[in-house]
């Protein structure tokens, strides 16, 4: 069994561990029992999920004498509706918690969001302890404390900036995942290379390929990375004041483009941000900020491991430049009308721009719909 | 004009003013053009408070070059539904808010607490002003960052801790207020002298009669009496982990009360409030903890204000101290099980007590009930 890796998000008394390595589900208990306040500990995961992997993580906190209640929720990006949002905070209610309760979001970046928000608002604010089960959930949604729902005017625009206790991120458990969706949570990954780190991204080049085939060191070391490359981010700026914002790299483009195709399963999230990471580095060339030949690498890696990395992934869209940048509009990054992009100068070189003339965006995007 | 009193809330880099005094609706324009980082600013209101002050509150705006929306709700407690809180999320994301947008809430409790909620989770927070316009709002809700709604297992269940950027307790508008509801929010002002401060709760039983009938002095000193006292509390606990559940005096009983009602305008908040405390002070005689001649006093000057002070005030109401007991559990005070109680060994000496045996209490109800 390989060993398990153990970094800390620093915020002060509300700091926390992050472990990552195989078998964490099956071992949850040990990490979670020093946590719990109130029992039952009240899990919240999906059908799917909980086919998988809900009795190890059960059996594993019997054997630490931890009593628990169990939430199914159905998969799907739907259960992040305002509906199915009061649906799951009443049946919290029903289990009658108390302010020292907590939450466990058992599964991916939709239970992680959901959860964690059902926890920030109960009671005005209970425990809640995340262990997620997508690659996408381990390397970023799970880690920072960012919760929330869709509402018809976009996605996470209803949350809280809510941190939890813990994070258990088991890589073992990403030998369930469908090859699509650890692909999407693979961008985000390349996305840690991409803003801050050449020699990450150059070790991704070298080693993406027996990672995403199944290694387990690589795995624990990547996601492990990752944690630690958000950690330190947030560390410094929990509420995205400034240098959070560096982690929506491709997130402006890739927010316009799931916004175009309904959020639907037609684009993963994962694959939005592959995309519009290849556009942010495109719109930086155009800027004259960053050489070609790193736009190039970024898109060639992002390819090399079979993302999309264009709009001619999905053939049968038809696009409009002009309805993509009325998309950006909507985003939280707004200020003062002005949309922020994250931009580049190289590979591991990202910055934050708020002042992007939309009409370039517009450009870029019309030749690159044209193309 | 009579003068205007500033206190501070001090919780470091979200500590806020409060102001009170006469006419500072028609004049917040300039309190709060400081505080706009984002055009408009978005108010929020009822349609009875839209008729007597939204004029005069947005001309001030208007002289301030403050632009403002206005989203009118449906007066009453029915609008602190998760249904209700849903379509005024919408309705604020109808209208384009940015991070640094602002809203201001226009009104009695239930608007300010369903606008601090909706400033809590839009965009995962935005700023938000109390306008406070009834005089329990002004002497409790709008102060100290409770915000929340209802659902089907309680009041306030659902929420979040989110401080207010400003306060502006306008001590003129309470001359708008229905008689009845004036007295429910002196009911907060005597928990004040009745928890912590005996010469306060002397000033009272000497000054309520005149601050009752309208004296603008007497009721501009109490509201802000009522408010720093609250402030200090808060100041030193502001997520009731310890001593702010003392401004719970009174409302263990009182939310059994309302439960018991309806949440209804039969028995209103303050009213409940009211009769909480008397049992609360009974309670504490009753376990030999406070002399029987204050709970008297305390009784007195309630009765005095015309304030109800026992059950006989819902004379058509049919009791039961089980189901009063069983109210209990469902408070958001309960703590492995137990509930908790504010006594007092006196007037102006308030304390917590997490361990009342029910027993004694549905001793004392029953008691009541049949007396």
């Amino acid at each position: 069994m390989s060993p398990i890796e153990t970094l800390v998000l620093d915020l002060g008394p509300r700091s926390y561990d992050i472990h990552v390595g195989a078998g964490l589900v099956s071992s949850a208990g040990e990490y979670v029992a020093p946590l719990i306040r109130h029992a039952p500990a009240i899990i919240i995961t999906d059908r799917n999920v909980a086919g998988h992997h809900l009795a190890a993580f059960c059996n594993s906190m019997d054997a630490a004498g931890i009593a628990t209640v169990v939430i199914e929720l159905r998969p799907g990006e739907e259960t992040k509706s305002f509906d199915r949002f009061e649906a799951l905070v009443n049946s919290i209610l029903d289990t009658g918690p108390e302010r020292a309760s907590t939450l466990i979001a058992l599964g991916g970046g939709v239970i992680g969001d959901i959860t964690g928000f059902a926890a920030s608002v109960i009671l005005r604010g209970i425990d809640f302890i995340q262990i997620p089960t997508t690659l996408l959930a381990q390397v970023d949604s799970s880690v920072g404390g960012k919760t929330g729902i869709n509402t018809r005017h976009g996605k996470n625009l209803v949350g809280a900036f809510y941190q939890p206790r813990l994070v258990l991120a088991d890589t073992e458990v990403l030998n369930t995942l469908p090859r699509r969706e650890f692909l999407a949570g693979y961008a985000e990954i390349a996305k840690y290379g991409l803003l801050g780190d050449a020699e990450f991204f150059t070790w991704l080049e070298q080693n993406g390929a027996s990672l995403i085939a199944g290694d387990p060191d690589t795995r624990r070391y990547a996601v492990a990375k990752s944690c630690r490359a958000k950690a330190a981010i947030i560390a410094e700026d929990e509420h995205e004041n400034g240098r959070r914002a560096l982690l929506n790299l491709g997130h402006t483009f890739g927010h316009a483009l799931e916004a175009e195709t309904g959020f639907g399963a037609g684009l993963l999230h994962g694959e939005a941000v592959a995309i519009g990471m290849v556009m942010a580095f495109d719109l930086s060339v155009h800027l004259g900020l960053c050489p070609a030949e790193d736009a190039a690498r970024a898109r060639r890696h992002l390819a090399a491991v079979d993302l999309p990395t264009g709009l001619d992934a999905l053939p049968g869209q038809s696009w409009r430049a002009e309805t993509l940048v009325a998309h950006m509009h909507h985003d939280k990054k707004v200020r003062n009308g002005k949309v922020t992009f994250i931009l580049a100068r190289g590979i591991g070189n990202a910055f934050i721009e708020h002042d992007v003339d939309l009409a370039d965006v517009e450009t870029l995007l019309a030749h690159t719909i044209a193309a």
